[in-house]
């Protein structure tokens, strides 16, 4: 059902009956490691490149979900996926492995939660049974794409974040049990000029904030709703601007209440080279598909609004002055 | 509804309101020109790079699209979008001037079609009462990210496809006059071990040939359901090798009946450096949202399968060796 301008509720709301993570090095070393299912201590993970290890990442991510859901591939009807690679490859081509028909998405780090948007519309809508769908994202790809080979050993600014290595896949289903998926807000594009791909938290806070306060606005609902209201990616950097604008705008959130995947998934004190954070489409898939959903199957939080926030620029983009055009999508999660 | 493996149908028929297409120098000189709303004789459009003038071809349509159906984008509840550029820069960018909540998409080349069903999905499920979706590539950008800069003068062989300069965006709606969306089938990724991006035809029509049984199979139908079965780019070889494919798997498809978009936007007699034909997201989204649903309106048409076919490869899984996986995704459209 519509609601407002951006947002629309799940009535028959679907359930995430499974869910499964993936992670490298830097994540077997950080605080969530022990809500990861399979950890991986090489960044090639036996491949012979670090695209084709993104790619297998998500492959097991996707696979572990469907095992612990005890579903066959074949009953799955759409697998749904995207990943910051250029042509967005890892999801190709993992879906060229797992065979499930397939819908790529771009949303940059935004994807998971695109994915999932779009997935609970498939399965509201009974179109399908099953939807699965994922993202990933590899440090080294993505740091040779977007900046620098991680190789030429280049000095970064503090504003800066480290692309999270992993991948997350979930299940959704018309029925079964689960946290459940209720309601979606689509982000717009929010754009303040920004061009520095060194901080990509500020750029994207505004995009967070603009989403957030269209969800509630359109529901009618103030932030207390939520036991948890967590963004992907903004790093500590964009999560304080994300804070400020709140209270500048009049938005009464809990700071204890409003958290960021890439502040918990590693522990910044002790990995410093992660510098403002993590990002990355797996910044979110692996806090959310893995930690958070876990939170909730034990109890712990009941309400969760998921916000993966994306930079939908590219490297062309930039050399061509263009600022950087930024977006998020919020999906509500509840037990 | 869920229909056998691959298929659904959509039970409220979402209506296309409106659609509109935008072309450049070669498609105003060829067969549909008359069907493209906007026709640029500069390449650049005035844009001081060639994915400015792809991104603002995409605006044009997406504008084109809402003022025929005097909708506003304030009440447009999502846009859909993809292209072929690297972090498909020219639909976000789009997004960001047009301002309408957005989702972005990759597909390759099936991007018409996979924006298609997910819109119709959205409305069919009463999420939002508007969807605008659309697509576009342009010859240079393509060309120059995929094979050789056009300015590099190389040669091609005969199986080698035109990319096509334009855009094509379409506007759905719960309820209205115009083309019924009634069903889609998703695709799955069919790679036959192919490697020669110059012969994307050959690599994409067993993905073509997959999709189309899957859809007369899930639906119970017979080809003749239909009154055309239009692919996307299959060009010329590609176009012959899906009849003979057909024939071998016993599915009596009319010759006369089943076209091809690439084959259809250009007269190969007159404008041979389009080699077996067009290819790009624009070559379906310019024939199937300009000529083909123009027929529709028209009463020349009743009921049409769309095809849209992609090849999902990147110039960096191409250096890596890897083959072309193809996809295609199927919409039926009546009258």
């Amino acid at each position: 059902m519509v609601k407002g301008n951006q947002s629309f509720v799940f009535e028959s709301k679907p359930v995430i009956i499974s869910s499964a993570t993936v992670g490298g090095p830097l994540e077997a070393e950080g605080p969530l490691s022990e809500d990861i299912d399979i950890l991986h201590d090489d960044p090639y993970i036996g491949q012979d490149s670090f695209e084709k290890a993104e790619k297998l990442m998500l492959e097991q991510a996707a696979t572990k979900a469907l095992e612990k859901a005890g579903v066959s591939k074949y009953d799955v009807g759409i697998f749904i996926s995207g990943d910051l690679i250029n042509q967005i490859i890892s999801s190709s081509f993992a879906a060229r492995t797992i065979g499930i028909p397939y819908l790529g998405i771009y949303g940059a780090c935004s994807s998971s939660m695109e994915g999932l948007t779009i997935a609970a519309s498939f399965v509201d809508g009974q179109k399908v049974k099953y939807v699965l769908t994922g993202a990933c994202s590899h440090n080294n790809c993505a740091e040779k794409q977007y900046r620098y080979p991680n190789e030429y050993g280049a000095q970064k600014p503090p504003t800066s974040q480290w692309t999270v290595t992993g991948a997350g896949a979930c299940l959704l289903a018309s029925e079964g049990k689960g946290p459940k998926v209720t309601a979606a807000t689509v982000g717009r594009i929010v754009d303040m000029g920004l061009t520095d791909p060194f901080n990509m938290g500020a750029a994207m806070a505004p995009a967070a904030v603009d989403t957030i306060e269209a969800h509630l606005r359109d529901l009618g609902i103030e932030p207390d709703y939520y036991d948890i209201i967590v963004t992907g990616d903004l790093g500590a950097v964009g999560h304080k601007i994300a804070l400020d604008k709140f209270k500048e705008d009049g938005i009464n959130i809990d700071e204890k209440k409003f958290m960021d995947c890439g502040m918990m998934i590693y522990d910044r004190e002790k990995q410093p080279q992660v510098f403002a954070g993590g990002s990355g489409c797996a910044s979110s898939a692996v806090t959310v598909y893995g930690h958070l959903l876990k939170k909730m199957r034990e109890g712990h939080i009941k309400k969760m609004l998921a916000v993966a926030t994306g930079a939908l620029h590219s490297p062309l983009s930039y050399q061509q002055k263009e600022s950087i055009p930024c977006i998020a999508h919020a999906v509500a999660i509840e037990m």
